[in-house]
């Protein structure tokens, strides 16, 4: 491995070791955005090499179900996830995957590659969204999802995003961006957000949920459903590793400035203190002792 | 004016004076699902003829805005709708509407042309729901509009449709259905039942809220984001009339049973205090003096 | 195996030895429009016993690729395909298959089960076309997949469905329908069919090309363009399946007559000599020799 | 009148008189891309003032039909549209239009508005063919309309763009693009390039006819049809106004650069010359006396 990033849901387990109904009940390797580069493979892989440099799409779907069949594989409720209990993870010197890695262009770095996992998160958020040429966009939490979200949606054509580390009124929303966005992607979780994202969306538009909040949520849905406002949520992603891989080659999204600290392996007890005292935006571990570029 | 039907909105404005926002101030004429005769044309009306028998569509867009441009026009907020204040409705001898009105084959009914509003109502539901062939579909709620949900589920290639009148638990349907459906019709507004639908939606499923309930409702908001069950609402309908009546002229959907009652229209008072007591399904006045047929 | 039928395509092989770039080789056994009973399952299926009765989807995916993962793996360029050279098909008396069986219901029988082959291709070219509620729909070709393309269509919702062996005049084809058809699918691959079918279709409609003509085709490419008439091919079918067994068990759909002619597995030149000639609709070859039934 | 660009088919009208089955029976002002500043207004338009600088969208339907209803209004049969027989244009001082217009932000210049109607033709092309995050898009044709679907393309998300004057082999395409494009958008309508389109895209895309050549086409429908590439065409377009609005004033998108040529309006007949000849990208012709600027 050469880079992997550390999420919150990392700090969680690591935390409390349990994510809702995810509970660890033995020592788990933690890590899922993670980038590295190929030792060998197995006597059927045809299209990687050892020395490649690849991105590790964490999921790898177990049985083809309808689910994996009809393209929705995160769906698939036995997929294996890397740091999802009791599926290890790959923050670690050397990991085996399914070979589902994605080979990174010369011109991707392996922080790039590992970055590709929460990117692929707002690339999700967006295309569930719908967002398309000239959106205007309401992200709610300027968190790494909110942000990503963000460069996903510009990305995608929508002209006007804005993004709000608090829960402002809807109407502040509206007199932000000229008119009532098409699409709120709430990344917070916290119910009176979910709540402006709803008031805020223009009618027949869509509200994403990306964070992850209580159990029970009181919303007004009544407001949602005659102005036909739709609310959709994300689990993970798929299919989003070769539309990164292609965004980051072609140089349409630039997610190195997400990278605000870097540490070494052995320094991963002070990386996750970071992130757990909100620090910066994202941390990246360093697994390779002979290259700690980025 | 031929053939009224009375909605649920309409005993209530004639209770409550009130809906939500829509508040009466003045006297309003009730009726909105409604088939009459052509009198007269105005002199740029070509596709219609004095005699004609026609189904009126009470909605009708007064401003080319964007929804209406968009195709969805219900969504346009200075719509004209047939009683919602200040808009009188129909039910009464003569009545005066834009040429909006859709002619009636000779093979389809007075009463199928008032209860083509109804049906409108699940055609659009079943449409943002996305159902389609092989579908099994779970509707809460057998007043009308969950029955007209139910037969339009089942005319869009629904293989398997259950109703239910209250509120089951998630793992009954199940049960009945032989597995979780793909889409959860909710007709009720109660909030018990619209947390059983999201519960009940299979993952990647949909749940439509038609039932009009509270302001604010408590969901489990997290368990359908997760599991990616979008939640949509629908405001009345748009682009149905041409659909239903093709349906109803080749016999693909028989709405006849649902009229349980007939009254003419000087029995109004009668025929409303049927309606609000919830005796039958659908009761229908006859405004034609020299017609009561169906 | 206990119903296989045989599909034109079987016949192609047996008298030519090729169908287009598909050359045959070495022996090949035919049949890919299957059914049958488990005799044996490996140590990893879980979802089957043997005893079960089960259909057989011809086509599963050696690779999870771009289109697998999208969920078209119908268009995986190195999927197994029964009767597809160099792939062995299923008409014999034991075949082993991936268990990538569908088990059938007990109301569905083996016939039907065989039947859900070609089934799939109406049901794939109806959902390729957007077939929905109160479609028009102009079949051309009224063999096999002509007639599975209108019980498709039909059960989707059309209300008017028309189907025509030759080849009429457009203006035909709004006569029959009372207005020209949202959809036009098109069954032969005879050049003169397939521009009828372009310029029967409404503004904005589909042409759906299912059957397979010649390589180059002179088409009235213009008017469809103009006209946004789009032309959409279809290669064979996926996750169609457990939509039609759906179908079956719930009599939504009724395929049994199309079963003219039945013979046991040694009649098989007689059988596919009365393919070959034309005779009947869908002529099907009994495998168990225990039990002939339907 | 301020800004009014010319179009290939103002010079095919000048040059013919017709085009396809528009033929010119009278005299006729040209002139469909166009901006200027509102000097009057009808007493019913309320969003509209003396003074406002706006940009016209060109065709406005004339009946409330199917095609209009469901969002399509550009395929509604009885649509007035400037320029085209019998509608007069806007080449001119002054014009008198429905109120349809859009108010141009204080930011977007009236050439930039009067490029509106040109780019509307790329971002229809590429809502048609779905160009959506990290796509590859293959433009043949560099004229002014393979130019703004480069720009379209590019906004949308597209990661890899490539265009071409002449009609490369498909091979050539894919060596360019280091993969098949899932889109090919044809703007020649010369039948070798749209030949090659087909071939060149990939499994499961699309192949958008933008540009217009002859009645009959001979095209690898074949190809085409078991690839499942989608053949769509366009006609102009519609709801665009406001997304292109959106992206100038957000300088998404930079169309500035397509003014190659300008000329007073009295200069008219060398400003048509020089777009006969093919000189330069996109001609514009200056109608106000008072500001000839940009």
């Amino acid at each position: 491995m050469h880079s992997v990033g550390i999420c919150g849901s990392d700090v969680h387990y690591w935390q409390n070791g349990r994510i809702g109904d995810f509970v660890l009940k033995q020592p788990m390797v933690l890590g899922h955005e993670a980038s590295g580069r190929v030792v060998k493979v197995g006597s059927a892989v045809t299209h990687l090499n050892a020395g490649d440099r690849v991105a590790v799409e964490p999921g790898v779907p177990r049985e083809v179900d309808e689910f994996f069949k009809s393209g929705h594989y995160n769906l698939s409720p036995s997929i294996f996830f890397c740091a999802t209990p009791p599926d290890d993870g790959n923050l670690c010197r050397y990991y085996k995957h399914n070979a589902n890695f994605y080979k990174l262009p010369d011109n991707v770095t392996y922080e790039e590659g590992a970055l590709i996992e929460p990117l692929s998160v707002g690339i999700h958020a967006c295309k569930r969204a719908g967002v398309t040429l000239g959106c205007s966009v309401f992200v709610c939490g300027a968190g790494p999802i909110g942000l990503v979200s963000l460069l996903a949606a510009k990305a995608m054509g929508a002209s006007q995003v804005i993004i709000s580390g608090f829960c402002p009124l809807p109407v502040l929303v509206e007199e932000m961006l000229g008119c009532m966005p098409q699409i709120s992607i709430e990344c917070t979780g916290v119910q009176s957000s979910i709540q402006t994202a709803i008031y805020a969306a223009r009618s027949g538009g869509v509200v994403v949920l990306v964070g992850l909040g209580a159990e029970m949520t009181t919303v007004p849905l009544l407001n949602a459903a005659v102005r036909e406002v739709d609310i959709r949520g994300v689990f993970r992603y798929c299919n989003t590793w070769p539309v990164a891989i292609s965004m980051l080659a072609s140089k349409k999204v630039n997610v190195k400035p997400l990278v605000t600290h870097r540490f070494s392996l052995e320094q991963a007890v002070e990386a996750f203190e970071t992130t757990r005292q909100g620090l910066g935006v994202k941390v990246m571990l360093k697994c390779d002792k002979n290259d700690q570029n980025p």
